[in-house]
């Protein structure tokens, strides 16, 4: 099932199978969630990374129990998140990361990504943790990997809503979209943090 | 508010305050969880280290959009999680632990960490990651901070049911229960993993 939040992001339960939206041909247009969620799902499986998606934040006001069967939530209200949405380890190193798309062209809107996701990010860059971001032009296909602190450097010194592609590709590194994991996120992590 | 999960477990929400249980004198007896958030927050503020609290895994099932207010959930329910509580970053390193107390004075059970936490623990101890358990025994107050790999390697040579506490003593670290913040593990993490 799905639905949308207050601010339109739709919400897919994690059991939901991988939903295409008709944007064009191959894997572009697929949400970017599920080939973020695949992609980690599989660097798991390889023990190349232990990275976990977080579970929506739910303040449970009540809860019903029916005879002979499990207990049932009757009401609670979304949460703001006070982190971002994944987080792991990869060779004892922590990570830290939000995963955004745009359907514009050129430029990539700031606000895709929110304060807090933001503020998170930038604790966990002062703790040492790799704090990154991945952005996806979903026309083109074109993902790319940068550095969270050199995001908000950038948006600090932008008097524009949102950032030039061309200026997102010279501070980040690209990541070819493929088959399987459908997004290689982590040799990008590598080059931008360990060499 | 509270209740009890299916398997009994106490959930009280985040927003709830500190709820005493009368077991005794000074700080005894608070809930572990309770003291264990109240630290991580130290710990943020201060900016000791990075650690969240994750949060309850809910399978949505229903929404309602009453006018004019924000998005009631109608139905859900509590999924099983697959990762432990707690996890963060603290110079760089990735920390994953799971906290539990006990009533019993001699020895502490087995089945108090379920077996998804300690899978959890032992693929974050294969990623590098500093996997560790917070025990106490709540008669007594005594916290001690133990690796994970060296809780299953004793598991695992035990026929018992619980794990007696001169074996817990002998095999990790004393955390002396203060009044602020109330566990303060880190030291004893420190000493673990990077001495």
């Amino acid at each position: 099932m799905s639905f949308r939040y207050p601010d339109g992001k739709l919400y897919t339960t994690n059991e939901q199978p991988r939903s295409p939206i008709p944007t064009g041909s191959g894997n572009r247009g697929m949400r970017l969630e599920d080939d973020i969620n695949e992609s980690i799902a599989y660097y798991r499986r390889e023990n190349i990374a232990l990275i976990h998606k977080k579970p929506t934040p739910v303040q449970i006001v009540n809860v019903d129990y029916p005879a002979r069967s499990r207990a049932k939530i009757t009401e609670a209200y979304f949460r703001q998140a006070s982190t971002t949405d994944y987080n792991g380890v990869y060779h004892g190193h922590y990570l830290d990361f939000e995963a955004k798309e745009t359907r514009q062209k050129q430029s990539f809107p700031f606000k895709n990504f929110h304060d807090h996701q933001l503020q998170h990010l930038s604790d966990v860059a002062r703790q040492q943790g790799c704090a990154f971001l991945i952005f996806r032009f979903v026309a083109s296909g074109e993902i790319f990997v940068m550095k969270a602190t050199v995001f908000m450097q950038l948006k600090a010194e932008s008097t524009r809503k949102s950032l030039p592609k061309d200026v997102i590709s010279e501070n980040s590194i690209p990541v070819q979209s493929r088959a399987f994991p459908p997004i290689d996120f982590l040799p990008a992590v590598e080059r931008l943090f360990f060499r």
